[in-house]
């Protein structure tokens, strides 16, 4: 078992483990390019997620771009229309957060209640890695912005030049154009050699590969803003621009497909997290919602990403229901299903942020509790 | 330049841009088991290191080990000697923080003045991952600690059972026997399965592939507490269980063998660290020495992890020089070399945390102003 001959040696670029096997999970599909992937939340510890494990969604697949001839180009409403290179984005201020990112069709599963076995399929469209870029304000503040001016359009340098407009205020505030991910370039399906990245809102707002962005005095209303991306109601109305992630946790272990090896103490532990601020508290639950307790939250606990949380517990073998509730720092408290299809009808594909319900059965069994 | 095609596909497992070639520096070798792979601080962004790019230091290699027969073994002045599985200790309530490490003899080449000609060849031996793990107290606590003990004995899996000696009173304070690097596994280079995570303390008695705990009361004076690892000093005699890595900054962004372009604004950027807490503040000059300014730190300022500094600095295109300074919480300001020497001699090969100085010439190149 233990080695007596030398080990491997120092080497330039390492990889991880050929005993471990964690990956993104996807169905076969015959478009991979138009297609998402799903991060092993069951298999990942703390808030940052690996950046070879980090969700992805494509809308015309991962485009191969050179650095050094990549520019970003500012234009519209604006004195100075310029464009910039690599180059001149680093040697610019920059910043560094830990940020969540999650596609807002993430979990869409659960609207009707159980649709995923695991936390995986069911909500792995999240990760978190610290991004480091330079403020889009800066860059706007530099070409001159016109007073009417009250949107921006980000346009990728993918096939599909998917494109998606924000609103100034938010383009104003913490939208940085990132090239880095937790400590080195972008990696290529998550946007390279730069992308939006826009604290707090849904995925596909942070507009990857980003080449344009157009300063504008109202929405562009892309594709990927009217027949995508806006919410279907119950009365056949869309809600349009719901661009902030709810508050949500999810218990990522133990979560489901999973097998309790019997009675005895366990961690409960899963994330958390808001697209208004940091998550204030989490509420677990282990007797199907009897009685919620509060989680330890580890620090720090910073706003608009994961957060880690964890309540011990002692299993004494019978049936158990667990989920968790997370409240933020705006008070606002994550609902159960029931209560969010009250409001949204079942026919919103996106912006499912309700509790999810695990149920372990006497054998230690654990399966999608949603009901 | 833009694609009209389609982009690449989702894939289970992401890798980096093939426009990118950042890697660990060593110097050819024929014992590359026995050596040591550096950092490229100057192409490393925020605060956590990218885990292919964490630096090495092995003294037998990196042993495969299995994790579903790797075993940590506690004994010596125990009650309860105890076997632990991988298994167990992901049962057990964990804890992740974001932490440096350093090798106490990164830098050393900068002892006599001006070494190495870049930042990653100079100190590149220090990283910074989030590492989740079991507190070591709590392993400890469930062994019963005999109240005599005062140390205990860390001991790795490599062909050479690397083994060092803690003081009881930080085992029962922040060390963790961590088993997860920034969200994944432990890399196979930084102990996978599991390795003592020592915050604050010089990366050798972090030990890796940790296979044996031995609780002791006194040190077990092992070769790398003896022969290597002390401080030798001017008047021929040796500092031992320096254990503390004192504050320390470095300016990563403008430095060695980089040339800047011309004349304008840069952004000066670098990392602080200390292993007696968290960094209070730093100071940058640009003019040698004769004005110091404060830097804004990148928030979270985390304790015992690399804390990212930047300042504007509007080059005038004449000759200039560059340094940063850090001071810690507890009032510790980074020495010059000069007054590291006075204290230390220029013998020791460990613990060299002086400032470091980069001259801009005017032609824009970067060199090492050591002097």
């Amino acid at each position: 078992m233990e080695p007596r001959a030398l080990g491997a040696g120092i080497r330039p670029y390492g990889a991880r483990s050929p005993h471990e096997t964690a990956s993104r999970f996807f169905r076969p599909t015959t478009i991979p390019e138009e297609a998402s992937s799903r991060t092993p939340l069951q298999d990942t510890y703390g808030i940052i997620t690996p950046s070879s494990l980090h969700f992805e969604r494509h809308h015309a697949g991962v485009p191969d771009l050179d650095p050094a001839v990549h520019t970003l180009t500012i234009h519209g409403l604006v004195e100075r229309p310029t464009v910039f290179t690599i180059a001149d984005l680093k040697r610019m201020p920059s910043v560094s957060r830990i940020v969540f990112l999650e596609c807002s069709g993430n979990s869409a599963s659960e609207w009707r209640g159980a649709g995923e076995a695991d936390v995986q399929r069911a909500h792995g469209l999240t990760s978190c890695s610290e991004w480091t870029g330079v403020p889009l304000a800066l860059l706007l503040k530099e070409c001159g912005v016109d007073p009417k001016a009250s949107w921006i359009l980000g346009e990728g340098g993918d096939a599909c030049k998917l494109a998606r407009s924000l609103p100034m205020h938010k383009a104003m505030d913490d939208v940085l154009v990132a090239y880095g991910q937790n400590g080195e370039p972008l990696r290529p399906e998550q946007g390279y050699p730069m992308r939006l990245l826009v604290p707090g809102y849904e995925g596909n707002v942070n507009v990857k590969w980003l080449r344009r962005v157009k300063v504008m005095n109202e929405p562009a209303m892309t594709r990927w803003e009217t027949s995508k991306y806006t919410d279907l109601l119950a009365d056949g109305t869309a809600r349009q621009f719901t661009l902030a992630m709810d508050a949500k946790s999810i218990v990522t272990r133990p979560s489901g497909s999973m097998t309790l090896p019997g009675a005895g103490v366990y961690e409960v532990t899963g994330i958390a997290w808001s697209g208004r601020g940091a998550i204030a508290h989490v509420d677990v639950t282990t007797d199907g919602g009897a009685t919620w307790l509060p989680a330890e939250l580890e620090t720090p606990v910073l706003p608009q990403a994961h957060t880690r949380f964890r309540r011990s517990w002692k299993w004494d073998g019978s049936p158990a229901r667990l989920a968790s509730r997370a409240t933020d720092a705006t008070g606002y408290e994550q609902p159960e299903r029931t209560a969010l299809v009250a409001v949204r009808g079942v026919h919103s594909n996106y912006h499912n942020n309700a509790i999810q319900w695990w149920n372990v059965a006497a054998d230690g069994s654990v399966t999608n509790g949603n009901s």
